[in-house]
């Protein structure tokens, strides 16, 4: 039985937070322990230049998103893990593709639209105002992530199907002039996955500046804690778990059987202050052990750095044949052959 | 003193014709062997592909390019004499350097605007039908290309002056925002090269399909050069050197001395039939040496394979650090350093 290639790209501009590891790290991790699964999921350093433009910030965001993954138990030997910046097959095929990619698809991207749209609103003279080229044509480079290692499956948000939905148009395009052989791959879009929301209750996320970053030391993950929006309920009045991101984030952590437990004391009438160190107490007993790891880590870069230069080396052992035989079938051979 | 760096890519996409050597092949031969410049050419293979379909073609143009440009000479000792697709650091930095290149850099790129402006006088409703992301994006290769070995000097056609401004104002943006230290190449148009005109009278290129190649059998050149255009005038009647294209490729190669007693042999009314028959034993001579030599070189792919890849090497000696240091610059980093 020939396992199914999911891929994952995580791009390196932020720090992981609490909503990370709920929608995306936790499930990407145990799906890597199936056996009729191969995972690859790389650090996308070459997307995370498309709009970040602070060298410090992209290589500490790398550093500490490999540690949480590894930190979590990502198992190295079973899925591969590596950083896109370290498979140059990526830019080349990135190229190739481009020759063979309409420029209409790009002008349709959804973000490349909305770009346009918000310089109109502004009353901006010209519509690709602060665009780059890069910002362009970063779908056809996520199609050069995906096709490079043949993924079959993609798991995505729902803003990114239009990217599956390209990358094979393009794969297609590939196949048909030049008999490639790409899979044609499919968006994944978990429509149950867990979406937390964020200090404010808005949906937790960098750009809201409303996160709970993972691994904060244990007085900083309490305050945060304490800064969470709830309402003006006194203690002793009955309250709503169902809209309250107190109880959410408990529940992305908890047992059924806990979380039977946490909603009778929510009508029970429990103080939020109460609730808040409650959920402090839950959530630093869940994280502690990760987060000694990821300080370990973090304390050892050789080892990050060792981890990914084998992960790159898997990855590389099918990406650099693959090239090789799509540079033939385009007809970019050595002269002898 | 240092010396003056120099670049010119070579699209592998046609037979090298008597126009190509002319203009480009015999000048860049004869450059690079001044002492105060170091050469670079390039068969620009990855640029090849932005309009070629046919993988054949492009292979077998790659060979007889090189074949050319080693059978007239080109010392690769002191050249540096490469393919574009043996230099994965140019995709890298194609990549990198689009992130920073605004989209309506290329929205102005003249042969961008050629093309919608085609499909406008067509009636399309598309404004980019047939346009590719390739075609879109190609004057950021270019600059790549021309920065990745830091040229100074980049001869062109007129029509690429812009591309050199271009380029210009990605290194600008990219030594603003991450000193990496370009040099602001500078684009050498030479007004005087010479142009040829082909069989019909128009200039010779390979997309009037007019060209006189340079290395075709004894009696294929005759016969093209039996089939170039002239003027109804007898024998005896005095003709004009001046527009005559049989003059002009004479010319091209013949010495002052040569050249004036050709003259006088147009205006005493020599016939175009043994006008021709002397351009073309003319010619032949001088394009004997260099043919055998094509011949041998096509014989022996693997001595071509060999130069190109020692040629490779020489490039990357300098491409691979610089990018080492750009991906520092930005942000993609060793997680240990």
């Amino acid at each position: 039985m020939s396992k199914t290639r999911v891929l994952t790209g995580i791009t390196t501009t932020g720090t992981p937070h609490l909503g990370n590891y709920v929608g995306a790290i936790r499930p990407a991790i145990e799906a890597s322990k199936q056996d009729d699964v191969q995972s690859y999921y790389f650090l996308a350093d070459y997307h995370a230049i498309v709009k970040a433009r602070d060298p410090e910030r992209i290589h500490q965001s790398t550093k500490e998103i490999a540690a949480t993954w590894l930190a979590f138990g990502l198992d190295t030997d079973k899925a591969c893990f590596y950083r896109q910046s370290d498979i140059p097959e990526i830019m080349e095929l990135n190229w190739i593709i481009s020759c063979l990619t309409a420029k209409g698809l790009m002008n349709r991207a959804h973000a490349y639209k909305a770009a346009v749209q918000l310089n109109d609103d502004e009353g901006s003279s010209d519509p690709d105002k602060g665009i780059t080229m890069g910002l362009f044509g970063y779908p056809v480079l996520m199609a050069a992530d995906i096709l490079v290692l043949n993924a079959q499956k993609v798991p995505v948000g729902k803003d990114q199907i239009q990217h599956l939905e390209m990358t094979r148009d393009i794969a297609g395009r590939m196949n048909h002039h030049y008999k490639v052989g790409f899979n044609l791959p499919d968006a994944v879009v978990d429509v149950d996955s867990a979406v937390l929301s964020g200090l404010d209750g808005r949906k937790m996320s960098k750009s809201y500046d409303n996160t709970i970053p993972l691994f904060v030391p244990e007085k900083k993950l309490r305050k945060l804690i304490m800064k969470i929006k709830t309402n003006s309920l006194e203690p002793g009045e009955p309250k709503n778990p169902h809209s309250c991101t107190l109880f959410e984030i408990y529940s992305a952590f908890a047992t059924e059987e806990e979380i039977q437990a946490k909603r009778a004391q929510y009508e029970a009438g429990a103080a939020w202050g109460e609730l808040k160190q409650e959920l402090f107490e839950y959530l630093n007993n869940h994280l502690k052990e990760p987060r000694a790891k990821y300080e370990e880590l973090l304390n050892n870069p050789d080892y990050i750095e060792d981890i990914l230069n084998k992960g790159a080396a898997k990855a590389r052992a099918e990406t650099t044949p693959l090239l090789e035989k799509i540079r033939h079938s385009i007809g970019i051979r050595p002269i002898n052959v």
